[in-house]
């Protein structure tokens, strides 16, 4: 952390920061140069609040120089986290690929369409049972039912299933049918459900919030992981822009980023992202061309008749397709589909 | 609604939409004109998906006409709403003053800062007991602990409370102690804690998202009125832009605009918005030119030694001057404070 | 400046960075704490590129320190730079009113609201010759003609006009017959056109583009203070959000905050802020609350059957009622109008 | 364009808008329904402004159907815009590799990156001799003299030349030397500029702005082709974003889409949309999975060096393995490097 005062600070106000510094066990030490007004501070200055700091008067400037997440960083981890659900592991050397409807609409739809993704090439269900809608009048998903439904589609069909947590009450619900829980983009930074989540041994795959930055998203890992699970999926669903034309903007730059800073393995979703079905090929190409660990798609025998996320949603022979033509460009990258 | 077919859409293919239109009971009513692709949908079109019809390959565009809120509405409910809290009237003629630390601290903290709040002509006294933030290992607030020593500040004083809920299994806790229960801007689309909240008989001040619409607001306002809790007071707290010197940026122009709409209260924080304590001053002078219904401000006798958003906290006297100032601009545009 | 290393840089690595810093006459300070990788850089700083030591792979992070703008800075000019356009003063005690259609469309017209404006109390007007417009066809302005359209109105009111230039190539002709010209949101990073314009000597109404930063902003403003020009109106206008019931969001935050970096004079545009007529009022009350020098406004003596912008355009009378009631506001913070 | 009327719009008030409409000779179509609120208007809108419309109080809501560019749209022009530069076709079945510095900093440096880009595979050269810089104290470029070593570099190597203008001035320079001529992102809405660059014969790179639209950016390209030259490549470099680690985000869904609204080429700038030399390769890997038809990518023999731009910078080895792996790249989607 690097503290610079005010030129028109008093020897008296420096020293009182120096000594509010020293109250935290940590050290201000002066860059000795034309003027003694920015210092360095050494120790663990996660400790200190740069706020608090920032309000005194004669302070011009605070600025952290560490990243401020520590679990989740490459640093103190550096091979990748593999994380396993039953036989599927994600963040390997196979990219993955799960697919199924927005909405789950009863246990013949779900039944139906997790046939087809596991014959198309999949590798986990998709599915919503509680659905986190703008309008309190729009359709809000069957709930357990739901759920129950997928649980039937797994028996079926063997294949893992994933659908979205959005209120801690129903964790042990989750825990007991759900092989990876998700947690959408407006509960990114709904710390009590992050917080509960860390407690129980399930994945979590996290997407990124519309409009968060990579920081606050590794943070939002971190609160899970801080509270002892490490089995957390990023998951990049595209980011609030001004654009009109898609309806989010997918930020695949966040692939070789992610895999930088962190050791967690990173899932696309190319669906929510752009929000049109015909943009859903090349975006999972060019996904798996970056490095992505895994896609995850809404697809449906019928995308006109999907009860919600219709114009987004691609048929099911559209996911083999693409199934085959990512699986040729994940070889040339040296990696399996 | 209005439905524009493409210019290589077939006869069949358009019969397709005009039934799948009459399903849901609703008329569908050729604009007659020198083609036949643009089609009025007349009756209640809130049953209708918007996106179900856009995934008909044949449809080119969907366009929504009436206004997705109801209750929220002005149209239905011309007069302002007033919500009573205690003698405090939100919405009426009196422009309300909120003042209070960012996080309680401590019995003596909030109780000092609460008579601070009075003696300088505060209304309501705000501080946060839960706290949501971005790190896990920031201080998360004093919980119970600080709700009651709230309580105790209300005791003394005899000014409401308004403090921050994060989840909806502290709701008890919340009606039995607290007079305004505030949703923080990370939570406005946390759908589940909405609708809980609808079912209460509480005020709720409702912060709008960081990188949300006004259309969302209103719709997140929209599900705890849905619900049966009418009393709902908006809160503008900023937004997220490209900005650097301020934390975020106010938008004042929704008090305008949310008056046009709606007939709820609104009420401006200017401390979260610019992140600055001397930027406050002026932008609550501002706000209230402007039509606010009220301000909340984060205030402290100590600001440096505030545990939380020192930098944007004022002091209690500047809170005392800001009433004075606000007052006087309040009388020029017909109101009190 | 701050020079951080990366954890494993070598000392020859090291080296190499200092070497480089002294090549520039700099010196390189290193704080002395638990580790050696961190430095602070004294001296001229503005002459050495962060981004070519960005490029040394041993570099963690460089933080610039002190702000890159100089003549524009209030540190380096304490008081209010007041800019003289005939008998009227921008930027001391009285906040101006300017006021006039988006598009000069004829003498008539122009000259007619030139009239309204000034006996609705107005102190200069706006229109414009040159249009800025998304679409190649779309109305372009009257050029040239518009521009003399303009003199004429300046000759029958005796009030100072403000038009807008879109090439250098048109100097001549603005320094012969504009009293104060404007440059667009769409050309504040126009940098051959700021440079032209800093070896004029006409006060320049400099807007915020749609999506830059304040700091982007001031440095506008530097390359025509630095050509020699120092006659340079700040002029707000709204910054592009995600808010679609507003054209852009008005940010007034920016006066206090431009007050105390710059000593240059700001203006706020609540017509392409807003592109509502009926928030215009609320704006421009907001804004001489905050402290706004000035207010420029598109008003006509028929909003509806202006050439452009004619949503949100105003009429001469709400413009006189706009003045009489900002100047109460005004009184109330000390200023006049 | 559907015109919808409020509520309590009187018959006077509808009558004056259809009388509005019919003199622009369009036909105003109801919607037969429950009220006689939605008018659909038949016939060539574009003579009709939105604006005017939507300024009558008795206007509710103004939508346009159709889009307003033409000769950039497919719709009108089925096939792809092949556009040639000696040899060099871009557009067609083979992706282009454009590599070279950010500045031109002497004759030696541009010929040595020259070769070294010809060497290591690459079509065409880029360099800077006109830099837009945020400040005025910052190298501005090295100007004719910068062009002209291009010209050296191009005889030397045979590839063309590609550099951006940053005035209408300067345009019979770049047309006697220049072979493809650069619009940067700032000044995608310089309509002068563009306007003059409609009227010359050269392949034009038009840039998207840091916060523009596709729309607004094929509205540029519009304004070029408006003016009969229809020689225009489009290049994505990233948009702003609220994200710090990059220094834009780069928006690859814009590839299937343009492809889609348009026949013009699109081409890739990972360099300035990262602002990071690691996320280079990454993106280009993606760029050409996603169907890109060219890539241009900040090159030199010594990054750390470079004048400008030196973090996003890559070594002219790493340029030739780019080549090399999306070679394999575009062969799985069919098509060749």
């Amino acid at each position: 952390m690097i503290i610079t005062m005010k030129n028109k600070a008093t020897k008296a106000e420096i020293e009182e920061i120096l000594e509010l510094v020293n109250k935290h066990g940590l050290k201000a030490l002066p860059i000795h140069g034309d003027d003694y007004r920015v210092f360095g501070i050494v120790g663990d200055t996660s400790k200190l609040d740069i706020e608090m700091i920032n309000a005194y008067s004669c302070v011009d400037n605070v600025l952290r120089v560490s990243t401020p997440f520590k679990k989740v960083s490459r640093t103190f981890h550096p091979e990748n986290t593999i994380i396993k659900v039953g036989n599927l592991e994600i963040g390997g050397n196979k990219v993955v690929m799960i697919g199924g409807p927005c909405s789950i609409e009863g246990k013949d739809q779900i039944v139906r369409i997790a046939h087809g993704i596991k014959e198309n090439g999949g590798d986990a269900i998709r599915g919503g049972a509680y659905k986190p809608r703008t309008s309190p009048y729009a359709f809000q998903g069957l709930a357990t039912e739901g759920i129950l439904n997928m649980v039937e589609a797994r028996n079926q069909t063997g294949l893992p299933i994933v659908t979205e947590i959005m209120d801690a009450s129903k964790i042990d619900e989750f825990v007991k049918h759900v092989d990876i829980i998700q947690v959408g983009a407006r509960n990114m930074q709904n710390f009590e459900l992050l917080k509960a989540l860390g407690k129980i041994d399930k994945p979590i795959l996290l997407k990124r919030g519309l409009a968060n930055t990579i920081e606050e998203w590794l943070m939002s890992a971190e609160y899970i992981m801080a509270g002892g699970n490490n089995k957390v999926i990023l998951c990049e669903r595209g980011i609030r822009t001004f654009e009109k034309y898609t309806r989010n903007t997918l930020d695949l730059s966040v692939i070789p980023l992610v895999k930088k800073l962190s050791h967690l393995p990173i899932v696309i979703d190319p669906s929510h992202a752009t929000g049109k079905a015909d943009l859903v090929e090349s975006m999972c190409l060019a996904a798996v061309a970056a490095g992505a660990d895994g896609l995850i798609i809404e697809a449906h025998y019928d995308p006109r008749k999907a009860w919600s996320d219709a114009s987004q949603t691609i048929t099911l022979e559209a996911f083999g397709k693409i199934k085959e033509k990512c699986k040729k460009i994940a070889e040339v990258i040296g990696r399996e589909m």
